[in-house]
């Protein structure tokens, strides 16, 4: 058995499918079986209740705001923004998750509650209401919020919305949940999956503002797999570096980033299930990170760059966020142009660990699957052959040899096309 | 008389005029009078001879090859590149400056001349062609190559460019040499001045050309000051901090990035005329900096950011460029939205020096000199009046105060158009 969860991974991702992959497997102990990801929430845990609803926050007549609770406290985590304007949201959570301990999630769409004169006294407010409604402790419940900043949340529309979104609440976490958490996003993105008695679900959120440190990225998972908010904390750490920290949509990072997890506890603790739990939220961290970034605003096509014998994992790390974060690469595979002369540039970006000049002899380039640059020389190729092929790729594969080391890295971006740059200036705040 | 060489800078950019400044002054020591910058080659050093030719490198025609050269060797430095992928003629340059002088500069546009089987090999070649033609040491010549990456270049026509450019040599810094670097730029960056018996003059050449945004810069002075070759090192070190060290057309890192000084050595030093010179040094670099992004491929609006109040330099700095190259803030600006929203997120990026939660209470935030966040609130305003205000500005100035300390900088960018990926997404290699 080996101590890595993305070991058995097996993405399956054919040319004419979706980029972010058709199926997600991962290699079970206790099954002794690939076990396939649903890519709904059919496999969720038993144990909670939801409710999605028009609550009128900025529009009305869309689906912006949702609650999901479970019948009792169990074991909670999370991991969030570093970004020194985080928001009231993101303080609550980590203050209500020092305990260990969640009950209930509320998350708000269409507004970040961020750099308002009452962000904070809102945020708590309805935190409050919230407990109250449902009989449980402030401290439980743990609170998203996301969409424009700088706009007071209308509290008297949120608290009408609450009173409504409570008295929905029925058993089960619907898809509606997962709909409700959107804002630009092309759709939801759910998934789920059962091994022995565990169940895992988890839903993901996030179009913009994506380089996650996090980004304005929501992601819950729900689990029944009892165990102490610690470990799940160091999972969801330790899991989200392949992932999640592994994607870009345009480098800027968001507010409001939060990947929360919540157990009911009803499964025992076993080091088989655990195994299995972590080999199993590494494929669903996967999928979801990849359905984030092909999502993303204006993308066309999903960026797979994968640095090859860099002289450590930090480096390999740096240049393959170089190659999905340069302007420059993501409008070259916008427009289908094998254009290896801009990967030479973000490959020697300034910042790395190694500062020494690359040896172009060490280097190979590829794109596409096809070899571009090889033993210090362009390969000759039929350039036009190749762009009308990368015309019909959703996923666009840039690989490096550095040939410095054996590190290795992938990271996940997406193309810069018109559609981002008129999402983004049409916008009217 | 300060120690800061930009203490007394005066940039005049009235809002109808060019958003890069319409003329620049410096005070001077020597003449107790504001100096203004010519935006010619007109206060060239003597000394100097100079041709510019259509080699054919890449597209008959078109100007393509440069040289210049000093009667005899002076004092020259150079700062360059740090990316990993630098080019030959940044190595050679390195090699060639390290005792301190330099006779003559060699330039080639439309092609970098990097990740060639033989770049090295051929740089050190032209650099032996001029060095023989003109009769100097070749550790005396330099050469910037700057263009397509990964093309090898077609020697037999640039040795007989070789040729006819030191035929063509005549008496002078000649404007056509300012034209002869650019490849895609929309004009020619050129100025100069003269204080006492001093003389300076100034060319750019950057953002946009054949792999357009590369930001590929050169930059070159040319002065009649003597002075140890450290000292020009320094100057051009310190000074570039707070201009071409604080631009960004797309956060991309070019290959072949070379800022060079030549100088006659005619003028005996002092203290006094040195204090001059970085004076009219630190206001032709702020010139030219401004120049390069404004005249970026696709760039519509000029963006100064300006950040106040905080805690270190080092800070106000990163969150300076955090504006300038955030891909939303950017996309803003080119729709004309006062999105203060995206600047909040932009100034909490991780990574910086403090890292403790922003206080909105201390942070106010002004866009086109309206203050659109101040108090923990936004201000209530007519943004539709505002935005169209921010239509007819070719300068947007974003003005940033933190309420953390008393450091502040100051970051120039440009707005992100369709005709950034327009143009770099049509290209084909």
């Amino acid at each position: 058995m080996t101590n890595d969860p993305f070991a058995g991974l097996v993405i399956s991702a054919p040319e004419d499918g979706d980029p972010a992959g058709t199926s997600y497997a991962f290699t079970s102990v206790t099954e002794q079986r690939q076990i396939t990801l649903a890519n709904d929430l059919s496999q969720q845990p038993q144990g909670l209740k939801s409710a999605a609803v028009m609550a009128g926050i900025k529009y009305p007549g869309v689906l912006d705001m949702s609650i999901v609770a479970l019948d009792k406290p169990g074991p909670a985590a999370g991991i969030f923004t570093r970004n020194r304007s985080a928001s009231s949201s993101v303080h609550i959570d980590r203050a209500h998750l020092a305990n260990g301990r969640g009950q209930a999630l509320v998350v708000l769409s269409k507004n970040a509650n961020v750099f308002t004169p009452t962000d904070h006294q809102d945020a708590t407010r309805i935190c409050q209401v919230v407990a109250e409604k449902l009989g449980i402790l402030q401290d439980d419940v743990m609170i998203s919020c996301t969409g424009v900043i700088g706009v007071s949340l209308p509290m008297p529309v949120v608290e009408a919305g609450l009173d409504k979104a409570v008295a929905a609440l029925q058993a089960g976490l619907h898809a509606d949940v997962a709909r409700a958490i959107l804002t630009t996003d092309k759709g939801p993105k759910t998934c789920s999956t059962a091994f022995g008695p565990v169940r895992l679900a988890g839903m993901a959120k996030g179009a913009g503002m994506i380089e996650p440190n996090m980004a304005t990225m929501l992601v819950y998972f729900f689990t029944n797999l009892d165990m102490p908010s610690e470990k799940l904390h160091a999972s969801l750490a330790r899991l989200s570096d392949k992932t999640f920290n592994s994607i870009s949509v345009d480098s800027d990072t968001s507010t409001s980033d939060s990947m929360i997890i919540f157990s009911t506890g009803e499964v025992p603790y076993s080091d088989a299930l655990f195994a299995d739990f972590e080999a199993a939220l590494a494929a669903m961290m996967s999928k979801l990170a990849r359905e984030v970034v092909y999502q993303a605003e204006g993308a066309t096509k999903l960026i797979e760059a994968r640095v090859l014998q860099a002289g450590d994992v930090l480096q390999a790390r740096q240049v393959a966020k170089f190659i999905i974060n340069s302007p420059l690469v993501k409008t070259a595979v916008f427009g289908n142009d094998p254009n290896w002369g801009r990967i030479v540039m973000a490959l020697g970006k300034p910042g790395q660990e190694r500062d020494t000049p690359i040896n172009p002899q060490g280097v190979v380039i590829k794109m596409g699957g096809e070899v571009l640059f090889a033993g210090g020389a362009a390969v000759p190729l039929d350039l036009a052959g190749l762009s009308a092929r990368l015309k019909t790729l959703k996923k666009v594969e840039i690989e490096v040899k550095l040939g410095e080391g054996d590190a290795e890295w992938t990271a996940w971006g997406c193309d810069l096309s018109y559609d981002y740059v008129k999402t983004n200036a049409d916008y009217t705040s």
